[in-house]
């Protein structure tokens, strides 16, 4: 598709919901889990009469944020979302504290997603235990040549698998529910297992259950995360846009809190166990499982009950699942660019990065993403329940400096606009907003008082090392452009070279040589001489003896080369030129073949490039490529213009 | 150091045999465990009696192999190593199926001796148990680092390892001999255990047992791997190089040879047990240990018992054997470049790795090397005993056939030289070369049967790719040669352009810009203009309202770009002049910037990158690169020549 064409692209409220949710909505795949063996680390008793109270706590924070982004997106269409928020009403450096911590979350969020993706996978192909690791950075290395080629996001692609994992949830807890009620529920495979406390966590204080509690809460608020993708992708919505996105950020809500609860209650009614140590904390008669024992997932456990005796329900909910979480974990692939091309824009991140079509940049950030997220996937073993620790301080940040800042935006309007219905509409506009800021701000200080030790702070960590490194970049680019700049009245940079001296780089004598020194003639410079350089004195010998064959009217000067170097006897060569006539300018012509394939490009022209980067240090000297087309780059430049990964999360230009 | 003094490096032979032998030398720290956990498979009484004479089949074959190699290493002392002789003799397929075997070699010897440092540094280090992988991946990262800068090998820094190496063992055994005759030598840990058979290998028959004894023999042959390294280093040698070099080798047999025998002896003395499943076939008082038991390597066993009460002397084997692992896998990141030049000039590796100082082409080897390598410690989870199945098909498939070569290389000089004496000579040569030839041909026969399925398999499958890779790239080269040839009398393509029209390419007014209007000027050329892309309309009106207040004489044109992008209406705005004038030449002038980093640089032009190589597309059309050097710039050229990996293994250029 032509990058014109972008425009065409908007998305329905039907296809943006699966487009933008994935992310959010997959999370009920890992959060109940979470809940459920945090609370276990005090035993089985506690993970039963707390669960439900912890998850409807994850609820009204849900509730709250899904109400405070609704404001966000009408007050900020334009796709900065919570940086363009935090920026605009607290400042540059609470805008990049948001852009690190999004960045940070983007990578947690293809390695969580990943490793539960392929945790739940392994009920249905249970020869993936024992392979996690290597399964992750299959899926990864998967993702990231899909998205390197740049295989456009279609939000028909998205739509199945969301709408399916919504039904298959949704109809996994009717079924629960029917034969719970009809007393044909079988209870989970781990529900005649007695859960055991860790050592050291028999007995707990009140201070010590509390916080375990909080705890619990704060790894269920891993289901929050992706709520801001909404707020990200205004633009890509048909119009009215902010009202598309408020819509269907509120269905998104409705529908994250429905599969929770329905999860939370299936486990609850179908005795699932689950621990975060379960060889030793899993009991059988008293005795521990060992480690010998498969733990399944809630999700798998719940659906081994629900569906007993119809084996492809289970495998169905096993394959979405495992879709889904995939899905998410391509959101950040997608997200990322977007958000990368923001903050290239804002001399925060390389400027390319802000350019449409510039391949190169998005692949490396595509494969710095990935090179990360595999990083961390290798580290924490594939393990979720280790790897949601660093998870949720991410989005918190960016949730309270996105919601403080909204506070502070309807302070700035209310303190203009003097209409009175208009003013009452904005007060509760900014009341939301504040019980949005205080709610996270809450939920963040817990997360990082609970989790700091157990990998939250290494989160914070990096959220701080991109800080810098962004602040770095941005001076970087200030530096350079006042060290560009040119004084008013400043006439000394026009002054014209007095002559120009050119000289054309010769290897052997082939076409592209030939058009090279044609070219050169045809500026018709003040002197004109061909170099080659003599790394085997046969072979020059060979090359000059041709070179008079054919009268080739222009003379070749052979440089000597005692360490089968071609680029350091041009330079020198070169520089000797410059330093006998300082005033000259010297044209050096490189002929370079043009070939349709990057792994063609890679096998040739490589001195040349070199030799260029090179010259490039010299004062006073140009390098001209004189390009010659072989047959194989026919149409290759036209294939060059492809999709870039968030081009529909973009919604066009 | 500069590359013109590369000539002074040459290795005196006290320095060669550490950097040459360290591979070799090292797999005496797993080679003695692959024999005796293999036999063990069987059962501890076969690995009691049969070790010592598996053990001593493989030393004949080092005596045989090392003899034949003396002969190589006169009759090719240029450095192409088994590569050129089997080219040379037996035609380029064998000389590239070689070079695959190689190739595929390099990566294992990194794989294998991290893996097999991790294990061994484990016994000092304990904290490393459980996160071998880990570990393993972090060492690779530091080489690859390491030699990504250029940190050139030095002799000496080999020197004191490996020689700390071979007096640790050799000292190991001879106070292991003391203590033992004083009756005073304690068991090791594991004697009291007892070896079961793996299930299935309680009763061998005849044929299964040969078969045992032949695979044990297959990995204990993991000792000769590193063996053809000197015939590959001739060059690094002083002179006379062919002889020093035959001597080195000679002199590293002799110590690889009393290395492994002491090992076992040892090993036997000690009553050490390995088992390749210590969890099931490790036996106390009749029960299985479980998964729960450490098994230490045999040469920190040993350690332990020789060392009984002097702990100090078990950290320095444990640290002195990682470190020489460690050295031996730093020897594939120098042997790579080597092997990489020589199949680059023949047209079969990117031909960048034949010119020296191309830090980028040997960067993505050595990238690619660890990433390879990486991959398969991810694999097989560090696990010496899985990855030595893949280590050996390469190494005789370079022995058998480069010794073959050897035969017909005497064949060849037998029917030419006359003189009898030097016939006598000769034919003495081939006797060795036909036994070396016979022997390794047997060996990688047996290797090959004992260990298809356990991955050696895999092995030949990349081999297989490999060769078939570098065949395409050079049909590549050939091709691309005969399309650029100019057929002799062929004068049309020296046809002079008729009109010159110059595009100065602008994006803001700052020194760049208006030394690449300078410059442009300065080639007088029929038609000159500024462009500039109009991605904002009140940055282009800004713009061209500064360029007329600065009296700037060259017309400014704005192209349209309703897409953000600069690319695409530059190319189509040449190729809208090309195709009206085609016989014209147009020369787009692009400024660019020079700074003194590459993380500087990356930050960058990156645009006028993408536009060029855009531009490169359109026939009749040159791209002139006018460079603005940045204070940062200053002497960053000069820091550009540095050492290469390899370099020293060369032996000059």
């Amino acid at each position: 598709m032509r990058s014109d064409r972008l425009g065409e692209t908007l998305l329905p409220k039907k296809l943006a919901l699966p487009v933008f949710a994935s992310d959010a909505l997959s999370s009920v795949a890992y959060a109940p889990d979470e809940i459920l063996l945090t609370l276990g680390l005090a035993g089985g008793a506690l993970a039963v009469t707390r669960s439900w109270p912890v998850a409807l706590a994850v609820v009204a924070v849900m509730v709250v944020v899904v109400a405070s982004y609704r404001q966000n997106v009408h007050a900020y269409p334009s796709g900065g979302g919570d940086y363009e928020v935090a920026s605009t009403n607290l400042g540059p450096k609470a805008g990049l504290t948001v852009a690190s911590a999004l960045l940070v979350d983007y990578v947690l969020t293809v390695a969580v997603s990943i490793s539960s993706g392929v945790q739940n996978a392994a009920a249905a192909f249970s020869w993936i235990r024992g392979h996690e690791v290597l399964a992750a950075l299959v899926l990864i290395a998967a993702l990231t040549g899909m998205n390197l080629r740049g295989v456009r996001e279609s939000g028909k692609a998205f739509a199945i698998p969301t709408y399916l994992f919504m039904l298959t949830v949704v109809g996994m807890a009717l079924v629960g529910l029917v034969r719970r009620t009809a007393g044909t529920l079988p209870p989970a495979e781990s529900a005649d297992l007695t859960l055991a406390p860790e050592p050291g966590m028999e007995q707990l204080g009140t201070l010590a259950m509390a916080f375990l509690l909080l705890r619990a809460f704060s790894s269920g608020c891993a289901a929050l995360t992706g709520v801001e993708a909404i707020s990200n992708g205004v633009p890509a919505f048909r119009k009215p846009k902010s009202a598309n996105a408020a819509t269907t950020l509120l269905l998104m809500g409705a529908i994250a809190v429905t599969m929770l609860l329905s999860m939370i209650a299936l486990a609850t009614w179908t005795g699932v166990k689950v621990a975060e140590d379960p060889g030793q904390q899993l009991l059988r008669d008293g005795v521990p499982v060992g480690d010998g024992y498969v733990q399944h997932t809630v999700m798998a456990q719940v659906a081994m009950s629900v569906f007993d005796g119809f084996p492809a329900g289970v495998v169905l909910v096993s394959v979405v699942t495992g879709l889904i979480l995939v899905l998410a974990a391509n959101t950040a692939f997608n997200g990322f660019p977007v958000l990368g091309s923001i903050l290239a824009r804002d001399g925060y991140l390389p400027r390319q990065l802000h350019t449409r079509g510039d391949r190169l940049a998005f692949s490396n950030g595509i494969i710095l993403l990935a090179a990360s997220a595999a990083l961390l996937i290798v580290i924490y073993d594939a393990q979720v329940t280790k790897l949601i620790q660093l998870y949720i301080v991410g989005v918190f940040v960016s949730f309270t400096l996105s919601q403080i800042g909204m506070v502070r935006h309807w302070n700035r309007h209310l303190a203009v606009d003097k209409d009175v219905p208009e003013q009452r509409r904005m007060m509760r506009c900014r009341a939301i907003n504040a019980v949005g800021a205080a709610m996270s701000g809450t939920v963040l200080v817990v997360v990082v008082l609970t989790k700091f030790t157990h990998g939250a702070g290494f989160a914070m960590a990096a959220m701080a090392g991109l800080f810098l490194l962004m602040g770095a970049i941005s001076r970087h680019y200030r530096h350079v452009s006042q060290e560009l700049a040119v004084p008013e009245g400043d006439t000394k940079h026009q002054m014209l070279p007095s002559r120009v001296h050119a000289i054309v780089l010769v290897s052997t004598i082939h076409r592209p040589t030939l058009r090279a020194l044609a070219y050169a003639s045809a500026t018709r410079p003040s002197r004109l001489e061909a170099i080659t350089v003599e790394v085997d004195h046969d072979a020059t010998r060979a090359l000059q003896g041709e070179w008079d064959r054919r009268g080739i009217p222009i003379p070749l000067k052979a440089l000597d080369s005692p360490y089968r170097e071609i680029t350091r006897p041009v330079v020198d060569y070169v520089k000797s030129i410059r330093s006998g006539n300082p005033r000259d300018l010297v044209v050096v012509y490189i002929p370079q073949y043009v070939l349709g394939h990057w792994w063609e490009q890679a096998l040739h022209n490589q001195s040349a490039l070199r030799l260029r980067s090179r010259l490039l240090f010299t004062p006073g000297v140009m390098v001209s490529s004189v390009p010659w087309q072989l047959a194989s780059s026919e149409g290759a430049e036209e294939r060059m213009d492809g999709p870039v990964a968030g081009d529909v999360r973009r919604g066009g230009a």
